[in-house]
């Protein structure tokens, strides 16, 4: 039986303290923060690269087309797309050259654009090899949307062609940007919790429309696992800084549900790591949403939740008999990924999450499938 | 990507509705329900039966003999331990008659003692079978601690001496008593939630003495699945309402930790139900603790945290964008099931939660620990 159960741990208690060198100064901070910003008059722009969007589905539109708007070191000069008039509307709001709107028979010719230095690849996943290959063979750099595509075999010919080319490529991992994500990386492995004994880590919605793409194996390459649940096992991996060697997994998928005549839904899967962490996932496009991570030390437990939103993520450490919120001046994770990019081209720099890091998430996928098809644990 | 990132849920904006019939109007709810406990003057009490405890330990001390003035059917009359001055204390205390003090040498002669109607088991887990089948043998029934024993091979032994002995043989399920953890089950299995796709449940804690008897095997028959992950596996079959068909685990345990020499410490499991539920758990004496569950429904989600401490249980659903917490009158876990044994006895009824209930739990255990060891998902 426990021994702690004399405690009194209330969420209402929550005590906050000030982030690593940020404002925050308990409830009314967001206000404060919000208020902070706006009067905050920014530096005029260095050099900013050009980019094209290729692309432009509803992430491109809500979120990374907004984001421009926030970077210092990245500029919207391109657009790739199959719907001109979609293009041709986007260029008129985001001041593009309408010169510079291509389709995908002459996506090719962009390689004669010196205004373009780096392609956006924000396609469906199947549709992402392809895409940043021929990228890249035109001489531009590439960020590329996770999960970076729908096989590892894939994953490594885009790496092989960025070599080829002599570009650098990157996967957009926006959580390894951001200022939650980087604290709680920072905390776990600092150890402030005492050493991390185990990952939980939980991520899924429920999938609407069974026309969208996401449903529809080409164009996805598979389901929830990598849509979602890659979330949950990125998170297991930046969070303990390692790699796993080992999984196991469990899934299940209602075939009768129109939206899963293709994919996955629910999968549960748990990987162990070289220091002895073991992590419990789980992914879903059947259950009503969760973004959630709880990395269990031997002192303390830190929890996110949501872990991995766009905005307005949350995060909290119980310690003891208290809970301490901790607040962080949140910023725009595209923002900061495609600054990430462009400071990478301009320095010569590899970026954190380069093709690499998205080939680990595509073998640990397979993996993932594979022991929840063969019902034994797949070796890494 | 997520669809849902626009929404701004904060744990601080809860509300809360009114429980199931219960008193609770929001944040002040606690207080007002302590003073109208405290007002409430108890009826007579009717025919109480007589209950023997069996090992005076801390939960015993704590948790089990403070909760007899809560109950309605039971009273406590005797002690078993082999702590005489311990027992002439308690006794005092509890105004138990001192020839009502056994030993366990003279356990057996608790058969000619007509006020001992029940005897309550509460030793270390490797004691559990020999004391259950001896008090049962002495034409007593017996409620017994979980874990009911230290392998199925013992449970099974025990139900068969219930059955030879026609007595009633509960196991202490407490969770099963209390109207949080009853609310939750009524509600998933109502669907409240829509159809449960997962369960995620975790429980564990920082064990601390090496010396004392739950790390060392021969009383405890293992480690942290058996104190406490037992809790995260009962919460996946009582949420359910089903039985898991399939087991996979994964476990590391630090052997150098002195803690540890014997049993296992970290254990994450996973369980597939006959409806396509699949359920990812934890266990640990390792991590700092949580007692922890969310059910996964299509619309909606129910965490509770902590969710199976004796007091203090929280229980909130997020639906749409709305977080809703959910307050019940609490009660003493004890006393409730307690007086569920009595009544039981007393109507000649059948337990919520008999030796097979224990048995199912040491069953899947065994499996647990099969899986974990050989790499292959177990079938049940």
């Amino acid at each position: 039986m426990m021994k702690i159960s004399e405690k009194e741990l209330t969420r209402r208690g929550f005590i906050t303290r000030v982030g690593q060198g940020l404002v925050a100064t308990g409830v009314t901070a967001p206000l404060l923060k919000n208020a902070h910003a706006q009067l905050r008059v920014p530096d005029p722009p260095g050099k900013k690269l050009g980019w094209a969007i290729v692309g432009l589905g509803s992430l491109a539109i809500n979120q990374i087309l907004p984001a421009f708007a926030k970077c210092e070191k990245s500029k919207v000069v391109a657009f790739v797309s199959g719907h001109p008039d979609k293009a041709n509307k986007l260029a008129l709001r985001y001041n593009v050259n309408p010169k510079n709107i291509y389709n995908y028979q002459n996506y090719d010719s962009i390689k004669d654009n010196p205004e373009v230095d780096v392609i956006y690849i924000v396609l469906p996943n199947g549709m992402h090899a392809e895409y940043t290959i021929r990228g890249l063979q035109a001489g531009k750099h590439v960020l590329c949307e996770k999960p970076m595509a729908s096989t590892s075999a894939e994953c490594r010919q885009m790496i092989d062609a960025a070599k080829k080319a002599d570009r650098k490529l990157m996967i957009a991992y926006r959580c390894h940007y951001e200022p939650y994500n980087k604290e709680a990386i920072r905390i776990a492995r600092a150890h402030e919790l005492g050493p991390t004994q185990m990952i939980l880590a939980d991520a899924g919605f429920a999938a609407g429309d069974p026309a969208q793409w996401r449903l529809h194996k080409a164009l996805s390459g598979g389901g929830s696992m990598m849509d979602i649940g890659i979330y949950a096992l990125n998170a297991a991996r930046y969070l303990t800084g390692e790699e796993p060697t080992e999984v196991n997994a469990m899934s299940f998928t209602d075939r009768n549900d129109p939206r899963f005549k293709e994919v996955e839904s629910n999968v549960i899967f748990q990987l162990r790591f070289p220091s002895g962490v073991i992590a419990n996932c789980s992914s879903s496009y059947s259950y009503f949403h969760q973004s959630h991570y709880r990395v269990m030390g031997t002192e303390a437990r830190l929890e996110m939740d949501p872990a991995t939103w766009y905005n307005g993520n949350r995060m909290w450490i119980e310690r003891g008999n208290k809970i301490e919120q901790i607040e962080l001046q949140e910023a725009d994770h595209f923002a900061l990924e495609m600054d990430h990019m462009s400071d990478c081209v301009m320095q010569n720099k590899e970026p954190l999450t380069p093709g690499e890091e998205g080939l680990r998430d595509l073998t640990i996928i397979e993996a993932v499938y594979e022991a929840a098809k063969s019902g034994k644990t797949v070796k890494l």
